[in-house]
């Protein structure tokens, strides 16, 4: 099982535009086979430090993943709004 | 709701003894009321990148799991193993 940790800083005046196409990519995230949850969440120490908490069956449901339109669509759309690279750990689940 | 990525880097030679205790804290950790998961990862990229990524009902369940006989024992025993300090981010989950 995978686990992704997906950190991005968002500038306050951006935060709610990114929120929007995040919410867009995570529904339809969800609804694919091999995602186990899919969540947003928001630094409690920084607002701008926004992620992606996300758990797979494997890596070829994620590789999928990255292929689908919604991801090609949104992210890109994402990639606009953050400053700086994401930054992005992909984890195998021990226990 | 609550989510946790404490991120620390343990030597090759550490990683085994590392993970039995960190073991032991799971255990105990998942029997706690408003803990809702608590799992171990390695970053696939890099063995000695080991971390905690849970999820509790809110931060008094997290504040409460801090104070707990597990946390106080083996905590220590963990930050004698790891390189330096812990990254710890605790996030409010958005969506």
């Amino acid at each position: 099982m995978i686990v992704v940790y997906a950190k991005s800083i968002v500038l306050e005046k951006n935060i709610d535009k990114y929120l929007e196409i995040a919410k867009k990519l995570a529904e339809e995230t969800r609804k694919e086979k091999g995602n186990i949850f899919y969540e947003m969440v928001q630094d409690k120490n920084n607002r701008s430090v926004l992620a992606f908490i996300e758990k797979w069956e494997n890596m070829e449901v994620l590789d999928k993943h990255m292929k689908t339109p919604h991801f090609t669509t949104f992210v890109p759309q994402l990639n606009e709004l953050r400053e700086g690279e994401s930054e992005l750990a992909i984890h195998e689940v021990l226990f």
